[in-house]
């Protein structure tokens, strides 16, 4: 049977890299999973609760598009309790997971064969739901002295763009933009016409200062969030997504046709997570101090040259002192080690051969295990 | 900000009929739903038992993107029980809903401008979701005389098809095809490289002998199904497709990237479902018993011009001796007689001012009351 040129997207590394470690742990191997950006932790126990209560007494069919009333309300009150932002329910649209919501924005926003810039390194995804959609890609290669995110300059000496999407913090390399830089971007956007939309999934993650969310400067912009992170809800499949009221009925019709709803129970759950305060700052907590470890211990194996991780759990890294070859690099420490990390290639196709994605986001004891399996293997390996 | 013309998609319209029956509801109105295409019954409570067990156990992260081995397995099984045919689990995979394997199928199989068939009558999502994908959708303006399914003629009329999409039982109408008019139809789109897709959503759900699998006769389709409609879970967002075993891991890579996977609870819940024979029957024998109500009362009233409803839970109704304007008629039903119906423009939207779809998935007393409900208006309009 044919197949289209959108199905020859690159396959998502880590989800390989994942599969491979999971094959060592079937041979019986102890294997420290330092590889996927997700929680070690559950749902909090009031989410799982809250959907036990609700799963006994409603059939739980579809809800209306743009996601449940109530969960909506709840998600405005975040905006008013993280940044002082007022928001109005009906620009909040609860999404299954900000994947739907990527898929979402970029549908609204953008007609086949449009430009759409995102910083390299950044979450593979962006570049391969773009080609899946029928949209081009346009692959900024950031700078170190500009912590990894794009530059208004950058930004100017792209033409013809249609859209710029930015991540703060960032996935792989945990950098925020601060105020006036997103401010900058944000500005040059408005003024060419180049639809802007922030990712602020690692929002709530964050060791040096406040995230900014988008939405503190201006109401014409996308902003997407998700539960997964902050929430510890990823394999729940829930997110949203803040858009300009001018925007909220083109995005409806599009979430009733192409996903009914965001998954019912999920969205019960979040409602329950949104209010677990002390369960998600003990989890914070876990990854502050496996921060901590991770920026005592790295540098003295000799991975000095990271990206500053202002907020989310990862530890971006040259390796070029080692290897130019990171896949293979990352094979290695995952045959002789026992540790599973991500090669750079996932994030930046041109220069993620020589850099490396540690992820901290599993509890502290696995963080301390795998800081001593690295440690012992660098040593042997110097 | 820019707004693209893939945002410009048709409202799904029965979802605006379900939010104008709710503001009746509001006013303290009660509204008998025969609009909406879902079970009033929840999900089986093995599926929620089973999920409750698993919550309290399991951190419920991402699972592969091609879905938990477990229920990839058990849905092999199904296709053994229901139609005899033995199927390979690598080629299953787990999706958010029907949705999402509609999206997936769509831009592994077509690229941007090519031409895909659809029935009219038919579901609204089909021309909606190809539209936002930047496809087009054609749709085939099928004939009472051939039970509301594209026949082989309608097929070879058209030019430039990169596939085509049949639904048996169908939705609206309920009609099925059987495995001649099938197997005519899956011919001629391999011999002219036409990909197939069968969406099979409705099986389990049929009154006049078995619904055939597109699987039954050919490995080189798409079929794709969900735990919405017999298994009753239509706000959990989970169903399968079946694909090549050429074609898996293009689907693979777009899944990862699109949407990571499919709801973890919700899939724990569809392997619960799958074990739930006496619950799922005791649905069914409501939807058989609604079905002989509706046969026998709606003629009465006059809606005489039906299609033969072999599966699903609808009856598709010419309306043509009373209005020309389905929606002003679907209006004036909800006003005047309490009674939540859609209008056929959902479906057709050519012919669809002349006719109007009746769900009877709600409970036996709904149906009842509902039916009461229109007898009285119909003897009162007349």
């Amino acid at each position: 049977m044919r197949i289209s040129s959108r199905g020859a997207v690159d396959p998502f590394i880590v989800m390989d890299v994942m599969e491979a470690a999971q094959k060592e742990e079937a041979k019986g191997r102890s294997i420290i999973h330092m590889e996927v950006g997700q929680p070690g932790t559950a749902a909090p126990e009031a989410a799982r609760d809250l959907l036990s209560a609700e799963m006994a007494k409603d059939p739980m069919g579809y809800t209306v598009a743009l996601g449940r009333p109530d969960l909506r309300a709840r998600i405005a009150q975040l905006y008013k309790d993280w940044y002082g932002v007022s928001l109005s329910p009906d620009r909040i649209i609860v999404t299954a997971g900000s994947s739907a919501a990527f898929t979402l924005a970029f549908t609204t926003l953008f007609d086949a064969t449009e430009r759409v810039a995102i910083g390299e390194p950044g979450y593979p995804s962006y570049r391969n739901i773009l080609k899946a959609l029928s949209l081009e890609p346009v692959g900024i290669q950031t700078q170190a002295e500009n912590r990894f995110q794009p530059s208004l300059e950058d930004i100017q000496a792209e033409r013809d763009l249609a859209g710029l999407l930015v991540a703060s913090p960032a996935n792989p390399s945990g950098t925020m933009l601060d105020k006036p830089a997103l401010k900058q971007l944000m500005d040059h956007c408005a003024a060419q016409n180049i639809a802007f939309i922030s990712d602020e999934i690692y929002h709530g993650i964050q060791y040096e200062g406040r995230a900014v969310s988008a939405l503190e400067i201006s109401d014409d912009v996308f902003v997407i969030n998700s539960f997964s992170k902050y929430f510890s809800m990823t394999g729940w499949r829930i997110g949203w997504m803040v858009v300009p009221q001018t925007h909220v009925r083109a995005v409806e019709r599009l979430a009733q046709n192409m996903f009914i709803c965001a998954p019912h129970a999920a969205q019960v759950a979040a409602l329950g997570a949104m209010d677990a305060e002390a369960e998600l700052t003990e989890n914070f907590a876990v990854y502050a101090e496996n921060r901590r470890l991770m920026l005592e211990e790295l540098p003295k194996m000799g991975f000095d040259q990271i990206a500053p991780p202002d907020g989310a759990f990862y530890v971006y890294a040259d390796i070029t002192r080692w290897s130019d070859d990171s896949a293979a690099f990352c094979a290695e420490i995952l045959a002789d080690a026992g540790v599973s990390v991500t090669p750079g290639l996932d994030f930046d196709p041109k220069r993620g051969h020589q850099t490396i994605r540690f992820s901290y986001a599993r509890s502290a004891a696995d963080i301390r295990e795998g800081l001593d399996r690295l440690a012992a293997f660098m040593a042997k390996r110097a």
